[in-house]
């Protein structure tokens, strides 16, 4: 799965600078996401977070970042679940589908740790028109053995192209 | 006031490292809170956002950012309203005073642009013990000719040493 091509991949040129998920910003992220294998109505991120994005004390992710990861997450699984709503596949000929955050809500359950292989999941909760409503989780492991360090929820808005 | 000392001055070194706020993070963002001299309910942080901070599209701040300087702000903010609350002031003898994130909505209401001072805000809405609720805006001007650009409420708690 780790080889395939992540939803980021296809977001149009100009709209590919995201420092949290573009693949045109030499600086940033790089977060790439996709359809979870083991989950396939998930959307799944794996994530390792460098130590200079530090929290007030080491070894623990700045809350800044644990938002970033769910914001860029979110948005990018938005658009997936509108293309698999319209029966539309990434990189079609159609117009590219982009969603933008309305509002983004995290909860924060204890420190997220740096230096492990973070997993970000987003689960889809409403698709109404243009807008989605997704749950959000930052952890470690997955099903029963998942360990929830962060949850969230977003509304994504359809951004209209004109 | 922008050369007073801010409340992320008096961060115990410990908890001096966050990517966001932290003096000792030789990479972060160093945002610096304080009263707001005009508005002296209030706090205020300025900071103006690195063009490397893009969302999808340049010019623009990514999600992730707007949320940091609402985060850092916030906690940081939380503090001092706890200061004031009891009369203590930053630097004293005592226990120094730490809250983190519970949670934090953010809401996104237009894109924020780079290149512009960014006026962080945050009013008290709620303070009961170890639990501090705030509003959150992220805008240009102030008072009446504020612009906000995000909004946000946050949940901080105040952190036990022991």
């Amino acid at each position: 799965m780790e080889n395939s091509a992540a939803f980021q991949d296809f977001y149009p040129d100009a709209f590919s600078h995201c420092y949290g998920c573009g693949r045109s910003n030499p600086h940033g992220h790089h977060l790439k996401s996709r359809w979870d294998s083991q989950q396939p109505e998930q959307t799944l991120a794996l994530h390792t977070v460098d130590p200079k994005f530090s929290g007030g004390v080491p070894g623990h992710v700045y809350g800044g970042m644990v938002a970033s990861l769910l914001d860029c997450h979110g948005t990018a699984s938005a658009a997936a679940f509108q293309y698999r709503q319209l029966e539309r596949q990434w990189g079609d000929d159609g117009e590219p589908i982009r969603f933008v955050t309305g509002s983004l809500t995290v909860n924060f359950h204890q420190p997220t740790p740096i230096g492990v292989e973070l997993a970000v999941r987003a689960r889809l909760l409403k698709l109404d028109g243009r807008k989605c409503q997704l749950a959000l989780t930052l952890g470690i492991g997955s099903g029963d053995n998942e360990q929830v360090f962060a949850s969230g929820e977003m509304l994504a808005i359809q951004f209209k192209a004109s």
